[in-house]
């Protein structure tokens, strides 16, 4: 019998970090089936009622659920707490500390944190994602001045991914090119990137790695062949090299790790929550 | 004089976690200038000693720095935690109560939060985006069936973003299709979208706001006048409501918050952490 337990993410607002706090701390325990479920914009009293009645009801089935929540108004929560579950609120827990350590009240505004309240750094990160995605795969030559950085891989290393996630989640102003066979024959950056190696940074994967991915996209083929994938990342890394290109391999890493590396080696600025 | 302090998120992994949670928290005090610095994989017991140093130093120059760590592993932690700053670990606080609800020993794993741990997953999410890309804005009608929820607008509503994070962050197969004069003059769902209406999703913003951002993308057109945006604006969500398509007005939401909406709306499953 699996060992089955109701996780649910309350929130005021879209319920992100209730999922993020909750979800990294739960990923520590194995052999556990979690049934999550996110329940986001509970902001009037109403809402927090019927939100512990649904919980209270499925408690009553069985395990007792985990409540992580971040709802700002001590009304709501203070009817949220009533649920018959473990409740943990991120704000119940941290923020009389950072209050005392701030000697400042806090302004116990809903919808801060994923909302439109900085609307400066929003529009940035739309800009951001609509120049990622006008520049995506080398498609445009305009404007590449104004990239923080330039991914420059072979085809299928994790390039466009990591430029979407740089723009979407941290407004970075990134595009990328594909590396070509000519570009990997003569050892030399894309000829569109002249005087722009300082903005570049390099991905290489491990041969068996590419040929699997490639030969979902294309089995069979030249392109998805070992030798090909071999060859090709063998010729990649000797050009960083030579151009002295910052790179790593991407092979065994998720996008939010290759693009937190990026990022700290580029020594790009984030902007956090 | 403005107050001013620092701020560090640390992780042995990426420093997502950290950075959501300390993030949100600060998005509660007014009247400060945070200075953030995220500090990511602190994963040997010599890059903790080396990142105390760094803290306690910028800390002998002003006020105690904040610090907001989700390390795992107590010795790098037991490290960490010497430095001259208010320290809040995410897994001092909850990681206990956690594993005394479950009657379980947590795994003590670094990098299982934003890392490969879980690699079908992160494929799906992978997935997710290529299926976005190729069927953006509606270049492709290929696998339709396949899309989870399918957004409909008139141009600059906010689509693409919203589809990209909903890939991106949530593996949720999404699409988009533009509304043009035809499909809005006709009141009609675009011509590849028939029998498709149970899987659509709507846009709709404020004529004034469209105008504006339409203007930003080419001044002076008749695309981007006023008139021309009011009309669009009423007659999509005429359209949404003849043929049953929910809605909302992204005027003013974050990406976020719209796909949150729509998660809701639709009853698409979230895969959080």
């Amino acid at each position: 019998m699996t060992n089955q337990r109701y996780v649910f993410f309350l929130s005021d607002g879209t319920g992100i970090t209730a999922e993020t706090l909750g979800g990294t701390i739960l990923t520590q325990f194995e052999d556990i089936d979690f049934k999550k479920t996110t329940l986001p914009f509970i902001n009037t009293p109403d809402k927090a009622r019927n939100t512990v009645d649904y919980i209270n009801h499925l408690a009553s089935q069985g395990s007792r659920p985990i409540v992580f929540s971040t709802t700002v108004s001590d009304e709501i929560r203070g009817i949220l707490r009533q649920c018959k579950a473990q409740f943990l609120d991120l704000f119940d827990t941290y923020l009389p500390a950072i209050e005392a350590e701030l000697g400042l009240k806090s302004v116990h505004q809903a919808g801060r944190a994923h909302g439109l309240a900085d609307v400066r750094r929003y529009n940035a990160r739309i800009e951001a994602m609509n120049y990622a995605m006008e520049h995506d795969d080398g498609q445009s030559t305009r404007d590449l001045a104004k990239a923080d950085v330039i991914l420059i891989a072979p085809s299928r290393c994790g390039k466009t991914p990591t430029t979407l996630y740089l723009a979407l989640q941290h407004g970075i102003f990134a595009t990328n090119f594909p590396l070509t066979e000519e570009d990997l024959e003569a050892q030399k950056l894309p000829g569109s990137l002249a005087g722009l190696a300082g903005k570049c940074f390099g991905l290489t994967s491990e041969a068996e790695r590419l040929h699997q991915v490639r030969t979902e996209r294309r089995p069979g083929s030249k392109y998805a062949s070992l030798p090909q994938c071999a060859y090709e990342l063998r010729q990649a890394e000797s050009l960083y090299r030579r151009q002295n290109v910052p790179f790593i391999n991407s092979a065994n890493m998720s996008i939010e790790e290759i693009a937190a590396v990026i990022m700290q080696e580029k020594a790009l600025r984030r902007s956090p929550g």
